[in-house]
């Protein structure tokens, strides 16, 4: 285990952890005294029929989620709706290989897949809770393969789906690109096969990877206009690489992120349906909203446009950014107006 | 150095190097001994009105050039053309890091720039064919580069000029993601900082490089319709990623993509002008005809666009190609047929 305080409530604020016992893995293993961090805002309604679930993203946390999505001012306004943000498995702050006691700590921490939170998730949101309806699941990136996830697992369960920046089924340009990131980071010697003291000794490793995420993660239009200067107040190409890239990534732990990674690359709800996507998209149920960025090199609009044809009914709705995926985090003027516009329309329907 | 085959004519077919003797580089350094590698196809008419120079890109040499770019069922034509292919320096054929003696060999070969390149090309045209116009000067990604630098640093001698997949001043994103390559080289320690015996050892990044490359290099949409198997035969995304991107990369010298990369990274008409890249196109006096890739992750066409409207008169002819930057290669069908058109439109001016 590693005692790293990024991880803590120091940093992330807020947290309640639910202690789930063991949770039987999509692979056969079980992960022994599984832990989902959530934190909740607004209250329940007689019904229960005001439940909101919002997952998270690749490197990200229930913090940012709370930050720059939830409050009165958003459409997921705590004031209508009960709010469940829930941190992903392996999130570091959620049971991580890096806070898993041995025998599953560190390098020996689960494989796990998309599957895995969502089975989580619903365990929570039914013992904890009692939710048997969810008015929408909404998420990002990874948060949104969870989405998809939810929707087609529990069809009757979601009566609303938005999957932002994510495809129901990762592409292969993804997996390709994800197994660069993997590589950057166990191509240091220093992560000596995931048993390390310390995240930061494996910072060369996690500095490659920081600038293999900034040339897809951020669009070519953001580099062309310099959007730094303006988006993050950086100075220069490195002033952003270093003080954006590097620095974001650089107090997070690596066994983390590749734990992520893993999940990230195989997220595919065709599995449920012996690999026909068009046939496991057809059993969601939930009024949908496909919720691509407009300059998105991870998941880019017209592969969530492929998605959306096959989801019932789905409505799909481009946020332009020319910050590409990590517009995400909301530092772009105008982003977060428009996924409240489409989340507002969304949750009126 | 390192006796390499693959840059033999055993591989690379019939060429001849051209020795420039001392070449005073941009830098202030001079490389001693300089040697360019080229070949001709056609014979020059009596006013030497007829020479076109074709330029190479990154791994290229001029074997790609010859078979895919140069023929009589081509633009190209050597019936009509005095067709002069010439090797970038550090191309691994001209003279380049792992076939130049000491005390210039490996690690210590000079950083070189697009406009040494230039520079070279000029006298060995002036010098060995006494020629003074070029009907055109024509090349693709880095030979494009060399082919802005051509119609900027020479307007009168330049007739025509098509750059292809390429800008004038490397782009931002390109900065980061080259940079990315050349970390996945040098962080293997059998790079060992260029000194090794054989490029083979350190294939463990040049592994790393080729699945980077793979990543922008082709398009999401070659991924999404698993192209692959159509264009290059490939029947698995492991096989393509082992099959064509490392297998390509894998007979090449490291040093050589290190040297390429650098020049790659820097390339920058506007350095003439301090600066000031609409200056600097504005000298070009060449009919100039700008053709991205549709598809191109490197040098997206709304880049290459910003150029051509800096460049008097210039024209604009998108390559449709989902394969997107390596697309250059030739493989996909329709490919050369709208390369040919468009500098047959051009030559016709």
């Amino acid at each position: 285990m590693v005692d790293n305080p990024f991880y803590g409530p120091e940093t992330q604020g807020d947290y309640k952890l639910h202690d789930l016992g063991n949770l039987i893995l999509e692979s056969g293993e079980t992960l022994r005294g599984a832990k989902l961090a959530y934190r909740t805002f607004g209250t329940p309604n007689a019904e229960k029929s005001n439940a909101v679930l919002v997952t998270t993203w690749f490197s990200g946390t229930g913090k940012v989620m709370q930050d720059v999505y939830v409050g009165p001012d958003h459409a997921l306004d705590p004031n209508r709706y009960f709010i469940v943000i829930v941190d992903q498995l392996g999130s570091g702050v959620s049971s991580s290989p890096q806070n898993t006691p041995p025998p599953q700590a560190m390098a020996k921490f689960p494989k796990l897949c998309i599957g895995d939170d969502v089975r989580a998730q619903h365990r929570m949101l039914t013992d904890l809770f009692g939710i048997e309806r969810l008015a929408l699941v909404v998420g990002g990136s990874m948060g949104g393969q969870q989405v998809y996830e939810w929707a087609v697992v529990h069809p009757r369960m979601v009566e609303r789906a938005a999957p932002i920046a994510a495809t129901a089924r990762i592409s292969l340009h993804q997996q390709v690109f994800v197994e660069t990131l993997k590589e950057a980071i166990t191509s240091d010697p220093r992560w000596n096969s995931g048993w390390y003291a310390s995240g930061l000794v494996v910072r060369e490793g996690m500095d490659r990877m920081a600038r293999i995420v900034a040339t897809l993660g951020r669009s070519t239009q953001f580099y062309q206009e310099e959007r730094w200067r303006s988006v993050v107040g950086m100075s220069s190409l490195d002033d952003f690489i270093n003080g954006v890239m590097k620095a974001y990534f650089e107090p997070m732990d690596p066994n983390v992120l590749l734990c992520e990674m893993h999940k990230w690359q195989r997220a595919d709800v065709s599995r449920h349906a012996g690999g026909d996507l068009a046939a496991a998209l057809a059993r969601v149920e939930a009024r949908t909203m496909v919720m691509p960025i407009s300059h998105d090199g991870f998941f880019p609009p017209h592969e969530c446009e492929a998605d959306c044809r096959l989801v019932p009914g789905a409505l799909f709705r481009v946020i332009q950014s020319p910050e590409g995926h990590m517009g995400l985090n909301g530092f772009e003027p105008g982003y977060m107006e428009q996924v409240d516009r489409h989340l507002n329309e969304l949750l009126a329907a």
